[in-house]
């Protein structure tokens, strides 16, 4: 498997496009369309916050029956708690693309991020569509993968080549993350397409895997959004048919490199963060408790604080494990930190204080656990807590 | 019933002293004791943290038999995380309180707060043993309630007197929180100590009562720690004998004020805040749940950094409640803001933008939430999320 991170390579198929259409201002990109040229499997995953925008809702109902053939994607507003009219909105959006497209309605998914409790101004997202619409002939995946930006300081892309069964497919994604777009809650959103061949069962138990190793242990402040929608097409442009087998597996593998490394993204440009924190769980009862515990320390302010002051705390970080709810002997529990073993056997252990410090230094820190009771492991990904978290959201007023 | 925040008014038969030891520098006070001239009924609420201090596996033994006599309290060591050694030094601070006082091992809590993972110097806590034992002539209340602070600003005490079938009752405690000392999580605790008489069964459920309607409805951070202790002695000094029946629940709300009282104050001392944010949950299906979904928005770090900023940001409140896994209509939900309505029928409401900024800008800023699903009420306290959290939790280095 050949991988570039940071890369969008597109596979076969599929066009995209991004542009500014005035949503917001200063001519900022604002609207995304990827298309399939062809009909194409499909499947999404979507936030369990019981508050969901409207594009959520009717993105789930459109991939009731497993296929797809456009994501229209606008930043600056989240039409999330905008009622009915955000739902029939959200609707003439599909109406729209399916339109230009000449394609079905259910076949359109939705995804907007940004403001929540406005409507989005439809005239303008109207011109937008014919826009993008048009502007398919020029195809430009880094605008699209700009366009959905909001707080984000970098867009975030990934793309897995391989071969399977004689042929090269390409899975290639992109993802928005990084915090709140004010006065809204981060929004995650991440889209993924790949010339692969599959059945739309195998995809949706495929993606479902890939984002329970990815985006569901990835986490910036703990707060999970209206509108966070992971989304993948596949529409067989390499015609390798219905993978199965031994070549489905390889394709998970890949979807989970590419749903990894979009998830790591986003929590390396979390709002205010210096660094990439990658939290290891190793024995655990089963991957959801390492998840759980994972969690548990990549969410605790204190030890997100004393990641940011390259501060080797061992207890901040065994206290949020033992409120995690996941049961462990506290003495036979072991944890790393930038390497450095730092408790065992129930204490601190003696290690090279001022090298501890200086290792806490670097982009990418490690906090490698073992709880000793089974033998599943999980990683979580996560960011310091800094000043600027704070400044990013207690000065902007709604 | 009178009540006095921020004051303690010693119950009859009991004496107290604080006085510094030398295991905090600077002559800062750091033991404490607190003890009953008579056999008293006892109850303990103790940290569900996995990882526990040794003091609190002490405690939980020590109070099996529902009586005790003296609580013994330092700051500046958490006697956490130091295995048996710490066990035994627990053991030996008990031994040497009963003997000056002349009751049993079994009668004597022991409490530490501070550093963890460092043993106690025995040496420097043997002669703080003394030393309180022989100032017990000069009986100190406040002094005791500033012997059990760490980074808290001030000390906190609350003191209910009532009538109760014809005698005067006192209740009166301390507290300490605020936050972490480093390189140490939040410690909180309490004692409360009451001339009423009480079976050590009632004590304990009227104990249990009020600690979830004060302590567990407080949050800093989230953070649970592995010394949080609250402790109640009762040794009928006003010579009431057991109470039972509406005397009992005189006494239990009286207690239940006090905890209440305690909590707040630690909220509002909580680590850099600014401000004390009530959360008031109504219409939840159960007590429980009202405090599961005012907790889920006290600890988001995106509702504390709002009020701290002052921004009148509905959306991040109901983000919050939407995922804390308790199950409400969004489009019933309703939610006010230091007093002004912001959110109901399913999106936000008009409201005098400027009107409510000013409003934000006080010390007490109230969230009032209604569900509309049951007829529960809960309410929550916490503090904003500031620069100072982040520069206490992240400019210490251990």
């Amino acid at each position: 498997m050949n991988f570039e991170e940071g890369k969008l390579i597109a596979p076969k198929g599929y066009r995209a496009v991004g542009l500014s259409c005035g949503i917001k201002k200063d001519a900022i990109k604002d609207i995304a369309l990827i298309c399939s040229d062809r009909p194409a499997s499909a499947a999404g995953v979507f936030t369990t916050n019981i508050v969901q925008a409207a594009p959520v809702h009717l993105n789930r109902e459109h991939l009731v029956n497993g296929t797809a053939r456009a994501i229209l994607v606008n930043s600056g507003n989240a039409n999330a708690c905008t009622g009915e009219r955000g739902m029939a909105n959200a609707r003439h959006e599909a109406s729209l693309i399916a339109d230009g497209l000449s394609i079905a309605a259910d076949d359109v998914l939705v995804n907007s991020t940004g403001v929540i409790g406005v409507q989005l101004p439809m005239d303008t997202v109207e011109s937008g569509i014919s826009s993008v619409l048009s502007g398919l002939g020029d195809v430009d995946w880094d605008a699209a993968a700009e366009a959905i930006m909001t707080t984000d300081t970098v867009p975030k892309k990934a793309t897995a080549t391989l071969d399977v069964g004689g042929k090269t497919i390409t899975v290639a994604g992109m993802a928005k993350g990084s915090g709140m777009i004010a006065p809204n809650m981060a929004t995650m959103l991440c889209f993924v397409v790949t010339d692969a061949g599959l059945a739309p069962e195998d995809l949706k138990s495929s993606l479902s895997s890939a984002s329970n190793r990815s985006f569901n242990c990835v986490t910036v402040d703990g707060d999970m959004s209206t509108n966070d929608t992971i989304l993948v097409m596949a529409n067989d442009g390499a015609e390798t048919g219905s993978l199965s087998g031994s070549d489905l597996e390889q394709f998970s593998q890949a979807l989970e490199a590419v749903c990894v490394s979009l998830a790591k993204q986003v929590a390396r440009d979390g709002e205010g963060a210096t660094k990439l924190i990658t939290i290891r769980v190793a024995g655990a009862p089963s991957e959801a408790d390492g998840r759980t515990v994972g969690l548990s320390v990549a969410n605790s302010s204190l030890v997100k604080t004393a990641v940011f002051g390259r501060d080797p705390n061992w207890g901040r970080i065994l206290c949020a494990m033992g409120y995690a709810g996941v049961p462990f002997d506290p003495e036979e529990a072991t944890v790393s930190m930038a390497g450095f073993p730092i408790y065992a056997d129930g204490s601190g252990l003696e290690f090279d204080h001022a090298a501890a410090v200086k290792a806490l230094g670097a982009e990418d820190i490690a906090i490698d656990i073992d709880l000793r009771v089974g033998s599943a492991t999980s990683v979580i990904y996560t960011c310091d807590l800094t000043y600027d978290y704070v400044r990013i959201n207690a000065e902007y007023t709604t």
